[in-house]
């Protein structure tokens, strides 16, 4: 039986909340800013690795500073999430599964079980790729691309670990755990607005995402009569709405899509626009349903453009599939929550990705969501009730309790 | 009677395109890039000038390089249009009107009128403001914020105006000409679609233009469901189909309105767009049409923005007012069109700015259309029958004949 200490965990929450912390004065509440790489990361790393140690787990960092406690044990389940932040991130996203991750594995070893590994996975809000850290050690991100990524704000990946480089032992080898969980903020409405207290995740929803070009006629907007024009944002507007009303037979409450990027060329205020590229992004934790959007999509563009005399072009469609979490986590994490909050959690599916999906292509992976007030994330605002954040951790353990030392 | 020479004027019409000609081998046919103030550009202005002083009158460059060819006559009209190109012009879009000036004042002469005189105005397409050379003569635009003007390629009009510097003299008295008659090229289809020879203008429309910003709530495409987004490009899309909508009942088949430039924020394809700003502008020749327009654009964006939760910011609206053409010049250019080309012909707004729009300031000012092949300008496919432009010449010479030496 895995005793948690509440206190414990907080403090180190809100010690882990203090690397990077954004100035409260200017009305940032619990905000962070803590992007992978940059001292305030290496620093809370640093720290972690010391309360691990403390913990009785060997702090490792691999070559792109993934950070692990490792327990003694040869094999066993991993737990944790990461400790970097969005550039104007909260004090909760990531942290607060490295953190439970550590106190879980902390109790259970006082309480003579000395099989939890914890993780603190690197670049997970995707400074250079997506979900960095873990995409390479999973072997899905071949270190050599993507050492030629590069961030924003200009810097190489190759330059940016190069700043752990005392710390990097070799790579840990994922077959040596498993199974992976992790506990999150769901970062969505959902709980906060059911008034629930746990998501039991049971896929990590997969995304389509696609740029999509209809190329018309560039005119003059004096001279050229409304109805001669083939004016390429008035075909996007009619694409948007048609797929919105032929989606609505096909979608569920949780299915989104998005139109997050438009380019009108040339852009000008006296130019009918000639060209209008935009992004198209959907997820779905149904595999089908995703396709039957994106025939959607393909035939209403190909509609759209046909009755305008226009062309368009759609190009390569990025694909991430659904990850379904594995029946036994589920299962277990379903039963620990309904102990200790009867009827006061549900199953849902994960709209954003995380580590997890990383972690799933070599272990059974499970992940536990407690609320986000108002849906809040990726932003200073972000924030949970600390009675929350405790009974996430509760159930978590609970979980880990049911599910055991064994083979998964 | 003003006796034009077809063959003199189409042979200055070649000369002229041959300043800064695109290259015909790259399948650009007649196609001109001689931008304001280029070399192409003032080579071409030498060359007028040569060809003002050969037809007897006396060239003159003010300080911004509009080149005039002046009369002997204390007073007496002016013709003519601009000699500058868009960076990817035709050979006619402007070149027309100043070369047609140029061949009926050296016709009137030879048949002893001594009162007309030419012009053409720099930078009609803006490399600067908007219609910029006649804008400052008119004292419409101060020249020194025109000096402050800033070229897409970063050059200033201070720098741009002073190469052309040693062939400045002082400014040309706007009070020294009786009135102004331009021809030009339609830029638009509907003479070319009705096979009609000449347009005469009867006003050139006015334009409204403002930015327009809705601001939502920027959040993440995967965790924010689509009933509880605030999506800032959403609330676009619906104002784009509304006012649509509304502008039926208010419209006529000239009236234009663009949206021509989208900017999302923060224009990422996993991210909800929390803002989007984007151009509106509408054109029409009737000034409450315009300002009925901007009532049902003002209700539309105000109504999007409550019904969704949301916030619109209404920039400040750019406001050129129609200008109506000089009745006596219009029923002269009238009358010489039903002569030459009876039932071929029609009344018609011009939708393009031009430069007559602030000559118009101090002068009763008249326009000539003649058809453009498929409505296209601004490109090099822009062209037009020979047949049409000595046709439009000899209208134009035959309105001038009726409009006489005396007061208009």
């Amino acid at each position: 039986m895995i005793s948690v200490d509440p206190d414990r965990f907080l403090a180190d929450l809100h010690r882990l909340q203090s690397f990077g912390a954004a100035n409260p004065g200017l009305g940032s509440g619990k905000g962070v800013v803590r992007p992978a790489y940059s001292d305030p990361d290496i620093a809370a790393r640093r720290w972690l690795a010391g309360r691990m140690e403390e913990a009785g787990l060997a702090p490792w960092f691999d070559p792109v500073g993934n950070l692990f406690g490792l327990a003694d044990a040869e094999r066993g389940m991993l737990l944790g999430s990461h400790s970097d932040t969005q550039p104007e991130g909260g004090w909760l996203d990531g942290a607060l599964g490295v953190i439970a991750g550590l106190e879980i594995a902390r109790a259970a070893r006082a309480a003579g079980r000395q099989d939890l590994s914890v993780v603190s996975f690197q670049d997970e809000e995707g400074r250079f790729g997506v979900t960095t850290g873990s995409a390479i050690w999973s072997g899905q991100l071949p270190l050599n691309e993507a050492d030629s990524l590069t961030s924003p704000d200009g810097e190489s990946f190759a330059a940016a670990r190069q700043r752990m480089a005392d710390l990097a032992g070799d790579w840990i080898a994922p077959g040596r755990f498993a199974g992976f969980l992790e506990m999150h903020i769901e970062q969505g409405p959902w709980l906060d607005r059911a008034g629930e207290a746990v998501g039991v995740v049971e896929a990590i929803v997969g995304i389509r995402d696609m740029t999509i070009t209809f190329k018309g006629q560039q005119n003059h907007a004096g001279t050229t009569p409304m109805a001669g024009r083939r004016d390429a944002f008035q075909a996007l507007a009619a694409f948007n709405a048609a797929i919105a009303e032929r989606f609505a037979n096909v979608v569920t409450p949780q299915t989104v899509w998005t139109i997050g990027h438009v380019a009108l060329h040339p852009g000008a205020h006296s130019v009918v626009p000639g060209r209008a590229a935009f992004s198209m992004q959907w997820r779905d934790s149904d595999t089908d349903r995703l396709a039957r959007m994106e025939r959607i999509i393909r035939d209403t563009a190909d509609e759209i453009a046909r009755a305008r005399g226009m062309t368009v072009d759609l190009g390569r469609m990025l694909g991430l599939d659904p990850v379904a979490m594995a029946p036994g986590i589920v299962e277990a994490c379903a039963a620990a929550a309904e102990e200790a909050v009867p009827g006061r959690w549900r199953r849902m599916p994960s709209g954003a990705l995380h580590d997890a999906t990383n972690a799933a292509r070599h272990m059974p992976v499970g992940m536990l969501f407690v609320p986000s007030k108002g849906g809040i994330s990726h932003d200073f605002a972000e924030d949970t009730d600390e009675a929350d954040l405790v009974r996430g951790l509760q159930v978590m353990a609970a979980a880990v309790d049911r599910l055991g030392p064994g083979p998964l």
